[in-house]
């Protein structure tokens, strides 16, 4: 078990939006403060939600911590493939089971899945309960979590039915990535290079320099990333929580991303793995239709390289390909809405044929 | 099939909320106005939700009116017991096969349930799409369709799963309650004296005017009583669109009715009917409490005897309604939290007694 040391707030960074304001406290130490636990907890019961090799990290100083509530845990299977309506029934039932009233909170102490299913079961239950949100992942604690989307896969496609619900915080901390395995860390790194891309030139040029120290995982570059991502994304969800406008630009990669997933059906390919690629190849297709230049895209599969991305390419032919993208995304007129760069540090969201993307998925696939 | 005749509007009442603006149409031959519609309809797509008793008198009309738009349709059975998650995945499944995107919108055509399902689906389908309420029984049309309440109910209890949800536009149209079978009519008329009961004594003395005139359905008569309802209700959920305080003053009577509701296992009584029995045994019992007076529980007995109700007096042992009462509402100290009356046309919430509750049970049971 982890030996509890000083909690310390590094920063707080607030989303404010029309009915809800949820603060995104970043720290370490912080995962199983009581006082910030209660701050956001109103009644006198909590429900977990986690999976059985996090709950044996931090479950223990987490239920200390909730030792004056009725704490009731429930545990999920791992991976992608069951973020299922199924596994959110089961949630649904155990409250009931356990006469969980309006009043309740839910807790997400896992990744983007847990968090994902753990959202939508809050935004359900009774017509909608407290949840909170504390991603162990990278990827959760710099994306998935912040923002209120929530949801389960459906047969036909990811993300098909949830909800928008946000939570009443987000407790993110990074002594939980201690005990996270290199290769999910890694592709924890595909996000954070995202917000230089899309939003930041200057943080990716900082990322540029300092890639090394945050694949050793030095506590302050982290810190300082981790926070930074979090700024982006609190200003992009701020400006449209409902993703009909600017949120979208935080899509870029997953077009191609998701293709990559489909095929690999969630199994072969982490998420953060597959959005690498899909950015690689969105930066190869922002550079044909010449919006950035040669030398940028080259700075950008450099950068994914370096933070040890890139590792696995496998490309399935590019007719399978472009099938799954058009399922993905609406097709008008045989064009292909993707969000792509107009320089390090601009999205924009254009249409581009499907003729252009398959040019540059014959290049790789 | 119903000759089409001129629409009229008689009167708009528009639900202002934070977020959203929802008007509720009143009139006639209006279910089915091209335009109307094409005025909350965004996309190019729509899918009705309905069951086969109301398609065989009003979907013909209906489809017409949409033929511009890819229009789908789904059945839902009929019956309260039908109100579940498997239904609701019908739909989302039924959604993902004919491709509907973010912009479609649902069309609920029929009763409680029917609205209830498909404004939960609405909800949950890409994290929320839009819906229309036409809402065919008096039930619907006065209180279900109005205020974004959604969901199914689950083995363990009514409504456990759902969301807040508001519609697009609620259209309600006398003329389609014409095939509304009288049984059905009369159990619509507990909830419009439910509105004179708990917000509106003149109201409620109109209704004693003119219960005679209701139950033969005069449709000045009718559309006076309904447009009541609507403002009623309205002006309730704008104060507490999420029923955390002033709603819950509409629960009144349904603590005694889902009790008897759970015992006929929703198949026995209406919820009208059992709503209309709750009221009365509320009425006795805020009489008993020395709230109204017995002169008044006596012309409210009068009154929903006169409408028809009341009709069906099947009483459980008292214990085990208060079983079933127990776990419908939270128990603190022996005491349920119950909406009772002050005066006929104002209620409040308080708390009460098992013992005194027992006692009103028993001259009953």
């Amino acid at each position: 078990l982890v030996a509890w040391k000083k909690s310390v707030i590094h920063t707080t960074t607030t989303l404010d939006l029309a009915n809800q304001s949820c603060p995104i406290y970043l720290g370490t130490n912080i995962y199983a403060a009581t006082k910030l636990l209660r701050a956001h907890i109103v009644g006198h019961q909590v429900m977990v939600v986690t999976q059985e090799k996090i709950a044996e990290w931090y479950l223990d100083s987490l239920r200390k911590a909730l030792a004056e509530y009725q704490c009731d845990i429930i545990f999920l299977p791992e991976g992608e493939q069951y973020k299922t309506l199924l596994q959110w029934q089961k949630i649904m039932d155990y409250l009931l089971e356990k006469n969980h009233e309006r009043a309740t909170t839910l807790i997400a102490l896992g990744g983007g899945v847990v968090g994902d299913i753990t959202g939508f079961a809050a935004a359900c239950y009774q017509r909608g309960v407290n949840y909170i949100q504390i991603p162990t992942t990278l990827i959760a604690q710099v994306d998935a979590a912040i923002g209120g989307k929530t949801g389960v896969n459906h047969a036909s496609g990811k993300n098909m039915i949830g909800a928008f619900h946000q939570p009443q915080c987000v407790i993110t901390d990074i002594t939980v990535l201690d005990t996270l395995p290199q290769r999910e860390y890694i592709a924890g790194l595909a996000e954070i290079i995202k917000y230089g891309l899309i939003a930041d030139a200057k943080f990716f040029a900082w990322l540029e320099q300092h890639i090394a120290a945050l694949l050793a995982r030095d506590k302050n570059v982290l810190l300082q990333a981790i926070h930074t991502c979090i700024h982006h994304k609190v200003a992009i969800v701020k400006q449209d929580a409902h993703d009909i406008g600017i949120r979208n630009i935080l899509n870029f990669g997953h077009t191609f991303g998701h293709a990559l997933e489909t095929i690999g059906s969630y199994e072969s390919l982490l998420h953060g793995e597959a959005v690498a690629i899909g950015m690689l190849l969105a930066a190869k297709l922002s550079a044909r239709l010449n919006w950035i230049t040669v030398t940028d895209s080259e700075r950008i599969e450099q950068l994914l390289c370096a933070a040890g991305l890139l590792q696995t390419l496998e490309f399935p032919p590019a007719a399978d390909f472009l099938r799954l993208m058009r399922q993905d995304k609406k097709v008008l007129g045989g064009k292909l809405n993707l969000i792509l760069l107009k320089t390090i540090g601009q999205a924009f969201k254009t249409s581009v044929t499907e003729q252009e993307i398959g040019l540059v998925l014959e290049k790789y696939c």
